[in-house]
């Protein structure tokens, strides 16, 4: 086991240690998106097309970023294999797919600020290209992995699509206690943080404590991630992630803030919820009642003690490591990605 | 080389070829559909539901029968391994998945009979279940292949994808010609047939030369058992393979029959079928009329004509194996697809 360096805990934001670990995994990140590039080409021009309109626009990687990171952080591993970053872009093909085939599903209209690519071709063309790019994805672990990453990513994809299943069959309804809503963020969001996590380390012929350290780290980082994320949507009115204040709110979606406020509400704020979530009739001002209602029962700020726990649990599981600059900015990023709410 | 044993070309209709073969490898399929039934099974209930809606409705099994058969077809093999079974059910499972996906981009309402799943539940479930599959289909590959086969399946399944793109892109594109049409329905149907026969074969670790022989089988046969598929929509006033005479037409499909006629129409005929097929507005009698024009040149008869071509090169390409019980299958087989339509 490692011993334990006490690390400055840096306050700054999220976008800046994205911007650090982009900075340390350069190199990588580099051979990813080429890589990336040239397997988005198609003899299909229209695939090519939107795919890229997509995969092009200014995501984080940070998925692949993860991946990187994970590899690099054994500093006793003398591999210099580059598995790693086959199965990095495997991972962000992966995220694309579902990426497409959740707006379909959602009737999503913007996505990171831009239109998404059902509202500029149409709901058929992205389920079929959201199909291409998860083929893509096999194709690259195919080549990159072996049975073991095979196996991870092929679980994590079952896992994903169940938790969108999961999440379409509790469509509107409230009462979905907060448990059942981790079930399915660990689905849709922790389990590829946590598949993109294992891979690197695999990549890296980790040990099994190792390996099972990166599965922890990942899970739970991403589960801090999307709780932040359903925290931003009602904490401030600046543009943050792409993201508008007020989106999950405008589409009736239930996160945790709103399953905190359902269950604490009385009788007559119950009513408000289920006629501007459950059925989404919505009139001007409800946002501004929504927000007091959370507020009085201290929902945004439980749902980030929330997403704490995870990014403690997350920083944690990083002890089997040697202090080194890689584990210090995955430290720092799960620190970070609690500061973007404030 | 094996000596070529002429064999008795069976003429009787497919049908019977399908329960021959289902004798044969009875044993094979029972394990197979215990797997699919395993692998149907979720903890989300509404996956399992709409997933065992559409495999278990009857479906003719024909790809894991292609894999069973492959797998058996070499007798010099004395491996008693069961991972074809495996790969049969991967391969089931991705052409379920491609089904519920095509069903939502098609719009279709029937399939074998029955409502399809995007009508009995939604576009959106059907999305998602079919990414469950998909994901299935790779986990069981990750479980009973090796990277040879996940190669082999996960290249198909781009070409699948790629096909169905460019299929949309060519939608009503009465110019498009027979050899882009040939393209598209490799990629859409003979591209699995042919990966069903190769992982049977690598599974029974045959040669090289055999592993290209199936390969080839799997390819012409799927293409000729999409073109009978065309040809019987325009040939018959009886429900065959639970598809309706006239299903394409109504829907404005543009198959090889279609293709053919626009090609070989004057004027006056090619403004019919740009009205009826590309624009979809159809009138009483139109049905009776693209019969007529078709007749007039032949273009079903010319259908028929090319999917011979394909099975004759699908029976040639076993030439590499002995002579058995599967190879004489697989031959009367590929005969049989062709008298499906007479």
């Amino acid at each position: 086991m490692a011993e334990i360096i006490p690390i400055l805990r840096n306050k700054d934001d999220f976008d800046k240690q994205i911007r650090i670990l982009v900075e340390l995994c350069k190199e990588d990140l580099e051979s990813i998106n080429t890589l990336i590039l040239e397997k988005l080409d198609s003899s299909v021009p229209l695939i090519y097309e939107i795919a890229s309109y997509l995969i092009l626009s200014g995501g984080k990687r940070l998925r692949p970023l993860l991946t990187s990171a994970c590899f690099h952080l054994n500093t006793n591993t003398t591999k210099k294999s580059s598995k790693h970053l086959g199965l990095a872009a495997a991972v962000e093909f992966i995220h694309a797919a579902t990426l497409l085939h959740d707006d379909v599903v959602d009737k999503s209209k913007k996505r990171r600020g831009k239109l998404t690519a059902n509202e500029v071709w149409d709901n058929k063309t992205s389920v079929l290209v959201g199909d291409f790019l998860f083929s893509r994805a096999f194709q690259l672990m195919a080549k990159f992995g072996n049975l073991e990453v095979l196996k991870i990513l092929s679980d994590t994809s079952v896992i994903i699509s169940e938790g969108e299943v999961l999440e379409l069959s509790n469509d509107k309804n409230l009462e979905i206690n907060e448990n059942m809503y981790f079930e399915v963020i660990n689905s849709k969001t922790a389990s590829l943080f946590s598949a993109a996590c294992q891979v690197g380390g695999i990549s890296a012929e980790v040990s099994k404590n190792q390996l099972n350290a990166l599965k922890s780290f990942g899970t739970n980082f991403g589960m801090a991630f999307q709780l932040i994320d359903d925290a931003i949507d009602y904490s401030s009115s600046t543009n943050k992630m792409g993201k508008n204040t007020g989106d999950d709110f405008k589409e009736g979606k239930i996160t945790l803030p709103i399953i905190l406020a359902y269950g604490r509400s009385n009788l007559s704020e119950k009513k408000f919820w289920k006629r501007v979530i459950a059925d989404l009739k919505q009139e001007e001002n409800d946002f501004d009642k929504a927000f007091s209602i959370l507020s009085k029962y201290n929902c945004i700020q439980d749902t980030i003690t929330r997403a704490e726990h995870f990014s403690n649990v997350a920083i944690d599981s990083l002890d089997v490591f040697d202090q080194n600059k890689y584990k210090e900015t995955l430290i720092n990023l799960a620190i970070g990605s609690i500061q973007r709410v404030r």
